[in-house]
């Protein structure tokens, strides 16, 4: 584990500052980094001017400035991702040969490993949502060179808890599929199972209770579980995020050769709740209404 | 929480000593009270006494040392409970009308109200696996009426650390298929998470310790997840009761009125493992097979 101090006057640049990135930049900042901000809606810029980071209008213009040093990004898709970088906004003309990408977000695996290739870039996707990068708590899974992974070391410790280096490019996004799997899949088990508990009777919330503890305790059973019981699907992180990650687990485990009739109807349900339904802007445990 | 002294003296009768009762009755037996077993096979019945425990012959000559008091049973189906109880054994006719019956097994949830209709009767179904049973860690939840709950509450709380009374009897068992429902479908997310991984070339034990922490933490990723990363499938938990298990819950939601398609194909995937493929004989976590 690194120390704040770590970041004393350091200049990272951090594109994206949505319910994930506002707060991690907010940590790099108050580790003593000076932060050069862009967000492509202002609201979020100017919230983060009031917290002392400077906000950049052009993306070029915050290559320029960032140098040979490391931009952090936090965006929502891979598109989104290559058209920030490599698109017409115009950074990849200005960056720095010696610059480096650290990308936050969940990004395919063959994009990552082209964009890596282009260059020095540490695919890093966290998973904690934003309760955990609110309390720099984010277990991350990081992809990269070795040297590269060193050099982006202090900053994900400044952000994370757990920090994990899988192997080369693409590892990192890799290994956050399989943590959507897990997460895309539990959710659902959750839901059924608090809704089979009040179907035949028994207060789903003192189940949840009693089950918390055996096997079947999850971080999904404790807060999404909780969110059930309450009807609570205010988004924290969005259904169709989850929809877009379930796609690109269905990707890659058809490019590796994974045969899953499990995988297959969790894309389905997925796509019932945000597609059919119309319910991507619900919270991830709205898949629980499907039961309802 | 009660204290071990709590059953100083008490008689007790046992009946399962299996890879889960004969843990639990040790651990009535060393917080005081006096036992009495008996298990079909005889290994189990000479293993308890050579720990101190009293085993008798047959069913009913228990019933009649038990007398008015408590017998726990711990049986592997909802068949042998009733043949054990209600059926030839001649338990039943021998049985104190003040006695009460424990049930610590998976048990279905219209038979368990029916035996409640003949006598005393407290669901207590488990989860914490063998671990659990071995360090008195079990969540129990349980069904009965408030009296009845409160009779048993001294031996809950001897082999269990969280015990939850969730409403009258069949209560607890409906939270037990709820628990078991995530973990049948825990089991398989995890399987095909780190099949994804390492069939991308991502080493799946630094995965799992990668996710370890993060949203997809559960019991299952960490002890399950272990297992399956060590081609570890000898049983603990057999696939076979997973299976038994999961066909309960499959009723009781079809006796509820749920409607899940995750659950209609959790339930292929185990008859697959169990049935087509001849392996209830392994591990839970052996479910990860089906993706080599």
């Amino acid at each position: 584990m690194m120390t704040r101090e770590s970041l004393n006057g350091q200049r990272i640049g951090f594109v994206g500052l949505g319910n994930m990135g506002a707060p991690m930049a907010r940590h790099l900042s108050a580790a003593g980094a000076s932060m050069l901000v862009w967000n492509r809606s202002p609201g979020p810029r100017r919230t983060a001017e009031s917290q002392g980071m400077k906000a950049v209008e052009t993306l070029p213009e915050l290559a320029a400035a960032i140098g040979p040093g490391v931009i952090c990004l936090n965006l929502t898709t891979t598109d989104v991702v290559e058209s920030v970088v490599f698109g017409k906004s115009g950074l990849f003309e200005k960056i720095d040969h010696n610059a480096m990408i650290i990308d936050f977000g969940t990004t395919s695996v063959p994009s990552t490993k082209s964009f890596a290739q282009r260059m020095t870039w540490v695919d890093a996707p966290v998973s904690g949502g934003q309760v955990g990068a609110e309390a720099a708590t984010l277990s991350i899974m990081a992809g990269g060179s070795e040297s590269a992974f060193q050099r982006a070391l202090p900053i994900l410790c400044t952000v994370g808890k757990r920090v994990t280096h899988l192997g080369p490019s693409g590892s990192g996004q890799v290994t956050k599929l399989a943590n959507q799997l897990i997460v895309a899949q539990t959710i659902d088990a959750v839901a059924q199972a608090l809704r089979l508990a009040e179907l035949s009777g028994v207060d789903p919330a003192a189940a949840r209770q009693a089950m918390l503890g055996g096997f079947a305790d999850s971080r999904i059973l404790d807060l999404h579980g909780d969110r059930m019981v309450r009807r609570d699907f205010v988004a924290g992180g969005r259904a169709e995020w989850q929809l877009k990650d379930v796609r690109l687990i269905v990707e890659q485990a058809a490019a590796v050769g994974l045969r899953s009739p499990t995988l297959d109807n969790s894309l389905d349900q997925w796509e019932e709740l945000v597609v059919t339904r119309s319910c991507g802007d619900l919270d991830h445990s709205g898949l629980f209404t499907l039961y309802e």
